[in-house]
């Protein structure tokens, strides 16, 4: 028997609030993971961190287009206010690969919540068909992410995509995360769940907690 | 002691998929119930199908406005392509009142999720400020509400409001009825819990079920 090679992962603008949790918990499952970050300097800080957290040295740091190059599937986990530039620094280097787009989409100049189009359409009408986009983790709360690695997290995770076998990586990625996660459909409905981004802020802020996640109840598993 | 009396509930075209379901278990937690219909006579066929159900007489049926007239909180359960005309003709009948829209945004025609404003935003500047709109119940599976009523139900209802303490008498409501509540914020973030409706079609449709519902986790009660 010959254990299949797991892909290694780039989470470009990792060194935010959600990047580090999913590379301490993919690590954990065997991936190679590679921060990226716009600044070298962070990226290897950050790899160090991590690295230190989890007593292994595997995790590497660099350029965010350079990451993308090295990566099989790049995770992008930036605010939405550099969404729009990163993926047009980092169009030439996504070629080919799968981008699961992370990005919460808050405006907090805003109480509206996002209009169509999703995000993660515009993400794929400026990568290209050359990029299979697929819209996963963008309403994870970022310290459960990072603490008890071992345990299942009580959060789900909504994929949607238009290929389905990439929403089906994103799948798979959320489980070696230890979350559950279901394929809801093509990009244009990742609006809704971009949208759920600004209810659960609302809801944290009304019972003054910051745990509010959602769950899909009524799909046996 | 003096039990408090229940106020009386009118649901308005009340004779469609979800109105019945909300009945049954209001009338069990001991609410007045009015079935309001445009046609008088599916009005009274309802409440008299319901009635026998329970073993009951209490629920009453009736004409829209005249429904709307004699109760104390009005909800709407009609299509949402009923949902301005069943508003502009019940708008005199409502004034004082708190309307509970549950009218589920979904466009058959139309692949994409709803664009805001909300239909609840669009409700409240329809009826006025004499009115008190609450956006509830919109997301509830009709066929689970139906069954078992003396259970709890596995889903969650998101309560949208301008007047938060509309909101709260939606939220005893969906406790009465066997849901848990929460108050999510007003009316504009509404179009997200609309747009679940959409979502949950689509997980329906992936996974070969009718049930999927969306539950909050991480708010402890």
């Amino acid at each position: 028997m010959t254990e299949k090679k797991l892909p290694t992962i780039a989470i470009l603008g990792g060194t935010g609030k959600e990047g580090p949790g999913l590379a301490l918990r993919w690590a954990k499952a065997g991936y190679l993971i590679i921060i990226g970050s716009r600044q070298t300097e962070k990226a290897l800080a950050t790899a160090a961190e991590l690295n230190a957290q989890l007593n292994i040295d595997s995790i590497q740091g660099m350029e965010n287009n350079l990451a993308a190059r090295m990566a099989d599937i790049c995770v992008l986990t930036v605010v939405f206010t550099a969404h729009q530039s990163a993926l047009e620094s980092l169009k030439e280097d996504l070629h080919g690969k799968i981008l699961i787009d992370a990005t919460a989409r808050v405006d907090f100049r805003s109480p509206l919540p996002p209009a169509p189009p999703s995000a993660a359409r515009m993400a794929q009408e400026l990568l290209g068909e050359q990029v299979r986009v697929v819209a996963a983790f963008q309403n994870v709360p970022s310290h459960v992410l990072r603490t008890n690695l071992d345990q299942p997290l009580d959060t789900d995770v909504l994929v949607c995509a238009d290929d389905s076998q990439a929403a089906e990586t994103a799948i798979q990625l959320a489980e070696a995360a230890g979350m559950r996660a279901y394929y809801v459909g093509n990009l244009d409905i990742a609006v809704v769940v971009e949208g759920l981004t600004s209810l659960l802020i609302s809801l944290n802020k009304n019972y003054k907690v910051k745990t509010a996640s959602i769950s899909v109840m009524g799909i046996p598993k």
